[in-house]
């Protein structure tokens, strides 16, 4: 592709979070009264009121400001507005009593939920590792570290290998079904890779690239389809495809069908969420100096998949889901799978050098920034039909926040001054 | 069994116990200057000079003191020895910097080695919550609970499930071969087994219940034989069967052939070790409220194995190990498997009601007390002939001590005083 056209996607990021997507957040999102962060907001970016505050938003809002300030994105108030977030999850939401963090508070700093729960403290250690990464503050590490120790002493099945991830205010596993302590998800064990590839960067301990290495390991051997290479999203214990089912604490919008499972609830891949998992392995497998050859072929197949079924080339963008197989099943167009899409086909692009990756970067580059950006507000859409109509039309709520769209904005810019300067 | 006959076996273990086995250690063991216990004695009970103090016969000595004075053996005087015991132990050997306990010291209370080693660690659990059981003082569960936090941290393989076992002094994993790095071992996750049930009859906590349970999975899933249920004593990463090699850093004296391997290095199996295997799993099923019937079969196959193939009924005694299908190699008679199929076969007795199980411990019974038991003593011969004449002659050293032999004769005596009771 012509060096133009890619330095003028790039201004166009540049342009786009400096003066739209960032003020949104610096505009609005800081509790100055209660602390932490506001993180409901409606179509028309106004605080819509809903009285929670969630592990997921806090932790990533904290990673969205950390990981700004110390790419050089959104100036000093980046740095600050981390600050005052680490802050009121430290003070606020630790559980001082059973270690690690509630899963939710209300507004006024009243846990309602004091839940454990997997997938919150994998973004606990993330965030708390870019934090002290961006700013050099170590409280960010050794919270960090602390969390890493609960989740090796409560969260790992010693026999079956892997973590178990829903759990009480006291760390007991919780029962099966619903409550989710009968299954092991692809989503839990790809966020503790991307939280220990951070964690380790941010330590240099062994003992945070040992478990990077193993949670590497899970993932490539069990978690992964071993013909496609794609994501399954639920297991059993022993590791069997599990139906995928609808948890009681969600940190999604994933849609389901009545009863709570998916409509094709063993066959079911998101070609944004393989795509995020190729781009944060070759991450990890780049902080931790690991050998990249060895999962050459499982990076190759995510990406190709993504690519070869997911990318909508008539109306722009990346689809929702689909079969391993590769049939597409859901068509419409949601927030994430754009932004992980977009840092994933650059990597891929320079992973193989195949040109077609940089075609569904733009073909995607474009669906979001013709479609999915609500200018009025600077913010995204989070769902849209196939053609690019909102479907929901909130700006924020507790598992949408800034993490995907920033973090996209902020590596898709660096990567694709890596190609202009590398091609 | 005639009544009386089971009564007589008792009052001999009995008045030995008390006159000879327990005043051997009373008279010996107290390092009064340098703190601790002397550990190595020659077969006329002399201290050897010996200059070390291991983790093993250090951790083990104080569960021996701790189990007599919980179990009414022995007096008083045994609350006084653990308790010197454990002040040693968490003043001495424990690693503040790195958290755990050092492996090897010199007398003068030097550490020789620092390395973090799994199987030591196991006893260190063990002990310090028998100790917190018998006498009250919480100290001992509490850093039986900082040692079982530490194995969960850095212990566990949290890909193929189990727990590595040889740590740098600063818990790193070691390197393959005799250094044990990519080793698996019976040995160890058996005694995890024994550690944990003890750990959660001390604290009642729900995660260590869970780990038992997990512990036992594991050692039913991966490490005893599928066909035969014996014991595999050594495994690759993934819980395939790797040969039975030796370590660099032994804790025990077990006999290599040239070149540290077994010489039936990939089948072998221990039937003191088996015997020892069912009855702690029991032992374990009953204190975290298992349903024993989930490995009725497990359990039998181990005790049948013992006694259809281990007992020498012509010399008496049990032998030392052979294959899983039965034909026995080594027909020597080392001390540790006479104590633990004193205990087996009795449990194996009172769990089918099969005579067979009496006669067997009958026979190994006379066995260490007409030939292994050396009066001039009160310690037992570490091995002998089949035939019952000394090879070794010390009476202790760091792998031997006092641990199988006291727990074999206070169990045994209770469980001989249950089955006079039930019959």
């Amino acid at each position: 592709m012509e060096k133009e056209i890619l330095k003028n996607l790039q201004s166009e990021i540049k342009n786009y979070t400096e003066e739209k997507l960032l003020p949104f957040w610096i505009q609005r999102t800081i509790d100055i009264e209660k602390g932490g962060y506001l993180t409901h907001f409606d179509e028309f970016g106004k605080d819509s009121g809903t009285d929670e505050k969630s592990l997921i938003a806090q932790t990533r809002s904290v990673f969205t400001y950390s990981q700004a300030y110390r790419h050089g994105f959104g100036g000093e108030i980046m740095k600050s507005m981390a600050e005052h977030g680490v802050k009121y999850l430290l003070e606020k939401m630790w559980d001082a009593e059973n270690g690690g963090f509630y899963w939710m508070m209300d507004r006024a700093g009243n846990p309602t939920n004091k839940q454990k729960i997997g997938y919150g403290h994998s973004f606990a250690i993330y965030s708390l590792s870019e934090y002290t990464l961006a700013t050099g503050d170590p409280i960010g590490l050794e919270y960090a570290e602390k969390v890493f120790d609960l989740l090796q002493k409560y969260a790992v099945d010693t026999n079956y290998g892997g973590y178990w991830e829903f759990f009480s205010e006291k760390w007991e596993l919780m029962g099966p079904g619903a409550a989710g302590g009968d299954r092991k998800t692809l989503d839990v064990h790809m966020h503790l890779m991307e939280a220990f590839t951070t964690l380790y960067e941010a330590s240099g301990k062994e003992i945070h690239r040992r478990k990077l290495k193993e949670s590497i390991e899970i993932l490539i051997q069990k978690v992964m389809h071993a013909e496609y290479g794609t994501g399954i999203p639920q297991f059993w214990a022993n590791w069997q495809v599990a139906p995928q089912i609808k948890f009681d604490v969600v940190w999604g919008w994933d849609r389901f069908a009545e009863g709570g499972q998916k409509a094709s609830s063993e066959d079911n891949t998101s070609y944004g969420h393989n795509s995020e998992f190729a781009w944060l392995l070759l991450h990890a497998l780049k902080i931790g100096k690991f050998d990249t050859n060895e999962f050459k072929t499982n990076i190759e197949k995510a990406f190709y998949h993504s690519l070869n079924f997911g990318v909508d080339w008539e109306f722009g963008g990346v689809f929702v889901e689909g079969s391993h197989a590769g049939e597409v099943f859901d068509k419409e167009k949601e927030f994430w799978q754009q932004a992980e899409m977009l840092i994933g086909m650059l990597d891929a692009y320079l992973f193989t050098k195949n040109e077609k990756f940089l075609e569904a970067y733009q073909c995607i580059h474009r669906f979001v920034f013709d479609k999915m950006i609500n200018y009025k507000t600077g913010e995204w859409w989070p769902l849209m039909t196939r053609e690019g109509e909102p479907i929901w039309r909130h700006m924020s709520h507790s598992w949408k926040i800034n993490y995907h769209n920033v973090r996209s904005m902020i590596l898709s810019f660096e990567k694709l001054g890596q190609i202009i300067k590398e091609d």
